[in-house]
């Protein structure tokens, strides 16, 4: 199978069949998907939280525009952004990445420096727009993992952020949420939008070419 | 070839070939994947500019954080997104679906008033904050697509959105550049990132779980 024929296959679950569960094996690949997108500057500037607990969805389901979705699916992915750039979490990515590499700290030093001059000076709302806009490279990722394996999904930007934040005491974290997830399995019978056609703006619509 | 083998096989090109073209085939695909890449109410608030003329690049290559990337790929991707939300915008979306599926323009008529209720109420700014981050969907995706064909790329956020917009007189399309994507094939002699370790921070510092 290729992406393109996982991406047609994948639409927005509305309703899970709330007796049936994805594998962990199948969550532990979904997460892997996410955790190998590639980001700014290579800082990875979010978690995923995955809430399986029956007690914590019922919690957030008070945030969801969907809370049934919410209730019924197997397992719920958090996307939370850091907060704001520091000196100490982009130092704490570069110092990982050097031992890694078998370097010596401070080899992207001059990078680094540049980063912090343009992320420091910036309002932590500013930092954040930017965080966030990472965690969609994951999320299409994350989706993308779950149609290659055939697990329903679900992704979620209209829900109560402050509810999500509160419940999983995000700040804490220095995580404020930006996206869901939902996996698991659809219940058909509910699944309203699983017999229409997927559709998408014509090529000719979506492309402008400059041969 | 799985997903995340082939998210493990990319990294970010730092030089390309100017010699060598991706062949069109291949764009194609890396749009397609694109194109079917997952927004936010199923909005698809933005579109690719695909730039192989090379005296565009050169103009482009002007807002360029790294100019040669720009002049030596073989493809530049811009994404860039609708700079707000418009009734017409909306409707136009939703009246092709409804069209593509057989049903009653209109069909989905409370949903885009209670999204018109939001959108249109809100700055162009804040508008332009949430399709933007539709766009990162779609470059991990194409990101994705070109992995899995073997085809070098680089992300970029850092450039001069003013000179990119101007060049390709975006605002006459509605549209604000987000994010360039480069495809080409890669000059390993120049390529110094291709020998270094792929490095992502490990599972238990990007997960949290609530089993």
């Amino acid at each position: 199978m290729s992406l393109i024929e996982d991406l047609q296959w994948r639409h927005a679950v509305k309703a899970y069949d709330p007796t049936k569960k994805v594998s962990q094996e199948n969550v532990d690949k979904i997460v892997e998907a996410a955790r190998f997108a590639p980001t700014s500057s290579g800082l990875q500037p979010f978690k995923i939280l995955i809430v399986e607990n029956q007690a914590l969805k019922e919690e957030l389901a008070k945030g969801a525009l969907n809370p049934d979705c919410m209730r019924e699916c197997s397992h719920v992915l958090v996307f939370a952004a850091w907060d704001r750039y520091t000196e100490e979490r982009i130092d704490k990515v570069y110092d990982f990445t050097t031992d890694e590499r078998e370097l010596p700290r401070g080899r992207f030093g001059s990078y680094t420096e540049k980063l912090k001059s343009i992320y420091l000076n910036e309002a932590a709302e500013r930092n954040f727009a930017h965080t966030a806009r990472q965690t969609y490279i994951a999320l299409g990722l994350a989706l993308a993992q779950a149609a290659e394996l055939r697990v329903d999904s679900t992704p979620a930007e209209g829900f109560d952020n402050h509810v999500v934040d509160t419940v999983l005491q995000l700040e804490k974290h220095g995580l404020k949420s930006v996206s869901l997830m939902y996996v698991g399995v659809a219940d058909s019978s509910r699944d309203w939008i699983s017999t229409m056609k997927k559709v998408r703006i014509p090529k000719e619509d979506f492309v402008v070419e400059y041969k």
